[in-house]
């Protein structure tokens, strides 16, 4: 099966669309969701790619962010991938805990079994899907941006960071910004890529951003009133290396907001306007 | 208990609140959201009720519809009610149906057994949740509109026809315009307001928008790849009723959009612009 669409809707004059695919990296079918602007049916258009956090799978961000009416006005394409391999044949976490497993992929290359079998979710969004969505809609693979929300700003950032020659920009809402410093990550990480911590810091947007030679623009958004800034999120590590290496970033701390959609809804209109400057 | 916040979220700068209460008329405790735009930090503001569709809860229309944006910028507050009584003593469908019975209030009055003791959702949104919003919330109730999606929006005309003292304009997005002549709402009103179809007349608007004297500002929009526009909809007998009556609406038909979110998403933000003309 290389490609079924599994629902659209008309929005925004667009298209909402939903398919499902088999992943070869992954060894298992991927559900992902992409909205098309009007303007996709003149030519090929622009593309920001939209990774969700913990828990979510393609189908939060594009019924709860809208998203869809920027990438209506500004003529970008949305791909929302889902955030972890799926299906009966994927081990998930013992305990079901909601931040490991099924779910929560961070984004990265599994070393470790069981895992690594099916949670490659790096390879997966950089060179799989893209290369789907590139061949499959009319979509200028050329002009990619890249964004994310808490565990998706993580792998937005990671995956920007170690690839810059593919991404105009990237944004992340709430990142976690040191998987490697935090509960969440170390968890994770020490699952998917066993104790060996120098193995974690390319999947480290702090460890990253450190080494990293080329800029690209970098939008972040951070409410104060996140209940996860404190103990997972840590954006003044990121402020602090990216600060320490030169690297110019724009993070915002808004008063006020928490870790929701309620939250990302409010400033996603802004950063497909960021992605968009950066596009067109 | 009179009022008991859920939960909290700011949102476009404003608050997106949810609350419990025992409501006596359905003589249940239930739920309901409430957005609040920056303005409301000044004064009273200006109110929209929303009332959503089949299967619905408050929440649907909260995460899905991106209406914060348009009230924040317009400084009006929207109401999100549950769409039936809720809770273990509150009877359902026996088949447990989505059309009927728990999701499925259609916003009246039932004078038939079992449901004549929870099933006044008419009495609740026309009376009961208003008098609560007006006595807890910087609320201007002088100034009131309402719209609602589906059986939401047959519960927002009716309501409106009903009460054209109450309120300063309706809308409403793929309406069912004549319950008495489509399958949904002769399930729902044989079974709330027994087998003498006389009685169903008031809460019929085709019926209404007959007998009616008083001329509110109507805007109605229908997507003609509606699934349910033929045999449940029927937005044409509306348009020949309000013809008849001298009555005029403004009814778009939207080429393309489906009965989802994602068309009212599309639209909502002109719904808001025009109670807010009406209100402001």
């Amino acid at each position: 099966m290389k490609l079924q669409k599994i629902s659209s809707a008309k929005c925004f004059d667009g298209e909402q669309l939903r398919y499902v695919h088999y992943s070869d990296v992954l060894q298992c079918e991927m559900k992902f969701s992409i909205f098309l602007p009007p303007k996709a049916k003149e030519g090929a258009v622009p593309v920001i790619y939209w990774l969700s956090g913990l828990t979510c799978t393609d189908e939060n961000f594009v019924t709860k962010a809208g998203a869809q009416e920027y990438a209506s006005d500004f003529g970008v394409a949305i791909v929302a991938p889902d955030t972890s391999p799926r299906g009966i044949d994927v081990p998930d976490d013992p305990e079901e805990a909601y931040d490991f497993g099924l779910g929560a992929g961070f984004y990265l290359n599994a070393t470790q079994e069981p895992w690594s079998k099916h949670y490659n979710m790096y390879d997966y969004i950089v060179h799989e899907l893209p290369q789907l969505i590139a061949s499959e809609f009319p979509i200028n693979s050329d002009l990619s941006s890249i964004s994310g929300h808490s565990m998706g700003g993580h792998g937005a950032l990671t995956i920007a960071l170690k690839n810059p020659e593919l991404f105009r920009s990237v944004s992340a809402f709430a990142p976690i910004c040191s998987p490697m410093q935090c509960p969440w990550g170390q968890k994770a990480f020490g699952n998917y890529l066993g104790d060996d911590e120098s193995r974690w810091k390319k999947y480290d947007t702090i460890e990253l951003i450190r080494k990293s030679t080329e800029r690209l623009p970098i939008l972040i958004d951070q409410g104060d009133a996140d209940n996860f800034l404190e103990a997972q999120l840590k954006p003044k590590l990121l402020e602090q290396a990216a600060m320490a290496a030169d690297y110019p970033i724009s993070l915002r701390i808004q008063s006020g907001y928490d870790h929701s959609y309620f939250f990302v809804a409010s400033f996603i209109g802004e950063h497909i306007k960021f992605h968009a400057k950066n596009l067109l």
